[in-house]
């Protein structure tokens, strides 16, 4: 695998930088053992220090009080990795490529990989041992029609075997999913509620965004803890039936983590490796029963209803393959759901329903239930077409609230008054320039003035939406207000707004029409 | 382009930290300014001082040491980059993706593209607005069948016009070119003195080793000064008619240089790429008449004749659009040339060649002559088959010689003596392990070899190989030397060479055959 010339030849010592998802080794130019330029430009070097060994960028340096002569740095992510204390002895190699880079440049050169090609691809993957470059290069060649459906398959279940796969001993695990770009689409906290309280197991393991300006557990994490180690979340829902955590502490598909690191910078979400990075993910959760939304719109990830049927039939092939029921229900993508955008903003929106508040957001309301009714009518008890009655039974006697509150408690509650949310304290808004109908909102301009407002990581921020698709406005009324912490992001969300408001005015005919279920 | 809130709002500090191609940006936890979490994470910043931008990527650091929280640090190479001291005021802003990233995705889904395109792509890549997943991205894209040969014009001609184009005011400017991928292949040191002794103007500017263990920049800097200011070249050119120069300072297609940062990485060396890097470089340079070196053999770049052949044509292609007279021949790569490996055995060879020394090895003699042959019949004046004699009594005359040394001394003279080349005192020998004929010499297992030996970065490493093709030898004997300079570097040369020893002895009839002119 690699060459080591002297065991323990260094003192390890961690630099305090975060690089991201890349190890970065620092090494001094007048290193006492190694010669910096022994080691080839922008390759790996192996570290390893008593029996552990990770891979890592090498970087050079000549300022002692980043690292001295006698000692190797590891950038934080990597200091956790290697798993010793600072000052323990260490050394470093020249790193061989991974072993299934061979695979790699055959799916370079548009060959057909095999299952046992797709394992060792992502076994590396999983280890850390791909570059930012190789793993690039992995997303762009398995992009577009490069894999067909059996591949997507074999990937997919390589992703599954590459970290843990949770057993929560129930013969029927449920789930919800929601293939994204949607701003404020927080139905998982809507139907996760309700359909714990009629009974069903549903564990939700969310990430956080990456690069949307909320995701499920940011949002939940204005209301409560969402980070648990497991046994704690096993508790949870062994006692009510659910939770709404972060899953990023289960290792589950953890190759999946890694590819996300480039396919969001690339912007890449093509139809493969879509499914295998939601199937993956799900069947490691443990789930055996998923709804899956897939919106489709002009400002979606989905565009058209021939594209959102192939998608469809992919994910059933694979989610087949692998002994997953899947239920597909093709939405209406063509604005974002609900009102806030943002953590605290869409926490708001969620509590109202849940409150059967007169300022609930009717559209967030109904596709919940829609969901959740889908959902439900995986209990063989329940008729086909019944659930979405019992699901608003559910929502509207309380018990879904209840529920959730039971849910917060559990994991932890944080103080929250949805009449009075914490939100950005520095506000803009933004009118309408003339009289007309909303005829479009663009979902990816409307999440970039949301994340540039400081969303998610500053949970008050985003955009609250008071003006929706079909509405009519008079020029001078407000469309939106933006909310943020710091003068920095209010500035850059102005700026953002005034290049782009992402909202679009004129005739009611000019409305983009859409033909789904709901 | 991008936004800036506040102008100016933190200090420069240089980062003596070395990211290679890649800038970095680094940022305290606690900046005074900006909020380090608003800045996506693996996306770029854009950092402002002085009127003049860059782009990095950003690092977070809690360390003071690094940076302070009212300051902005810039790895070595970005620092350079801002040109600006130490103290400066700067600014930063997200930067907005590169404008070209609209056609790179077009790319990444298979669509042709056009000549504007190209120029948008590598006007962003020249510009380092790429980061190194976006230039993975690109060269993945570009890869095998995906660029027609009018693409690789297109792309060939905007990496000419990304840089600088020497223009040398001469009507015939000849150089000669190998596509690489066999060690010991110095040929240009001794092509260049005797086309230049015979009156033709070449002024040769080459790379430094990026994979492989000498360059010949790296060879000639054993014999003298390599980089100097394109002046000073461009005064011994006119004096000599000639140079052996290092390229890198004349800014010759600079999104060559960006590229390559991750095309020797990914180990692909797609025909179209190759063309468009070796063309950009050669026209910028000023060169209108190139003789390219195309070698074939089981362990060279190129396999087999009908690759070669085709690579042939889309040299050719691409070279008649731009205008560039363009000779290929096709020679025998099926082991190292020469027999020294690394830059100083390399430059012994090299003068012994000159100097017409009883130890010169004859196939880099005969390879240089022919290739030299060819070009001179570039010359008007010259018959066509006639090159090769004419070339061989500059050689053999001294006036070869006496020419290298004009240059060497033009140049800057340094100490050598081919007698007693300064060679790694530390050496180990490998030898025969049962008699035989050598059957096969691995061009890329040697060159690692020689490259874990140390070079080129240390010149006086690498290995003088004793054997070639066809050769007998008992067991026991030597088949090559390994020098280096550092124990753990001889440590690694010697632990690959036990692992494989890149020469295999067989029968004579289990020798690779080759249909080459030479």
């Amino acid at each position: 695998m690699s060459r080591v010339i002297a065991a323990d030849a260094l003192v390890l010592r961690r630099v305090a930088i975060d690089t991201y998802k890349e190890n970065v080794a620092y090494l001094h130019r007048e290193c006492d053992v190694y010669r910096a330029e022994g080691f080839q430009a922008l390759s790996k070097v192996e570290v390893r220090a008593n029996g552990r060994r990770i891979l890592a960028t090498l970087n050079v340096t000549s300022d002692p009080r980043i690292v001295q002569p006698h000692e190797l740095g590891l950038s934080m992510d990597a200091f956790a990795q290697i798993g010793v204390e600072p000052g323990h002895p260490v050394s470093i190699a020249q790193a061989e490529p991974p072993s299934s880079i061979h695979a790699l440049h055959r799916k370079i050169h548009g060959e057909r990989l095999g299952r046992e090609d797709f394992q060792a691809i992502v076994r590396d993957i999983a280890a850390h041992r791909y570059s930012k470059i190789e793993l690039s290069a992995f997303v762009v060649a398995t992009h577009r029609g490069e894999l067909d459906r059996e591949e997507v398959y074999f990937l997919t279940d390589a992703m599954i075997a590459s970290g843990r796969r949770l057993d929560w001993h129930e013969r029927l695990v449920v789930d919800k999913h929601c293939i994204g770009g949607i701003p404020g689409n927080r139905t998982s906290m809507l139907v996760v509620p309700i359909v714990a309280a009629h009974g069903l197991v549903c564990p939700k393991t969310s990430s956080r965004a990456i690069t949307s300006p909320a995701g499920t557990a940011d949002t939940m994490e204005v209301l409560a803890q969402v980070e648990m180690p497991f046994d704690q979340l096993s508790e949870i829902v062994r006692s009510h039936r659910a939770c709404l955590a972060w899953g990023g502490t289960a290792d589950l598909s953890p190759a999946d983590d890694v590819l996300i690191s480039v396919e969001r910078p690339l912007s890449l979400d093509s139809p493969g490796q879509m499914v295998a990075s939601i199937l993956s993910k799900k069947i490691a959760a443990g789930s055996n029963h998923l709804v899956l939304d897939i919106p489709i719109g002009p400002t979606a990830k989905v565009r058209s209803m021939p594209e959102a049927q192939k998608l469809r039939r992919l994910f059933e092939y694979v989610a087949h393959r692998l002994g997953l029921s899947l239920d597909v229900v093709i939405t209406d993508g063509r604005q974002p759901i609900g009102q806030g955008i943002g953590p605290v903003l869409e926490a708001r929106d969620v509590m109202r329903v849940l409150q059967n508040h007169p300022l609930a957001p009717q559209d967030l309301r109904q596709k919940s239930l829609r969901l959740a009714g889908r959902l439900l009518e995986c209990d063989p008890d329940i008729r086909g077409g019944d659930g979405y009655a019992i699901a608003r039974d559910i929502l509207d006697s309380g018990r879904a609230l209840e529920k959730m509150r039971d849910i917060i408690q559990a994991q932890g509650a944080k103080p929250f008054d949805p009449e009075r949310p914490e939100l950005g304290a520095m506000t803009f808004e933004v009118t309408a320039e003339r009289d007309g109908v909303v005829t479009g909102i663009d979902n990816f301009q409307m999440a970039r003035i949301a994340q540039f407002a400081g969303a998610p990581k500053v949970k008050g921020a985003g955009v609250d939406l008071l003006r929706k698709l079909g509405e009519s406005v008079k020029a001078g009324e407000v469309l939106y207000r933006v909310h943020a912490s710091f003068p920095a992001d209010l500035a850059f969300a102005r700026q953002a707004t005034s290049r782009d408001s992402a909202i679009r005015l004129g005739e009611p005919d000019e409305m983009p029409s859409v033909f789904v279920e709901f």
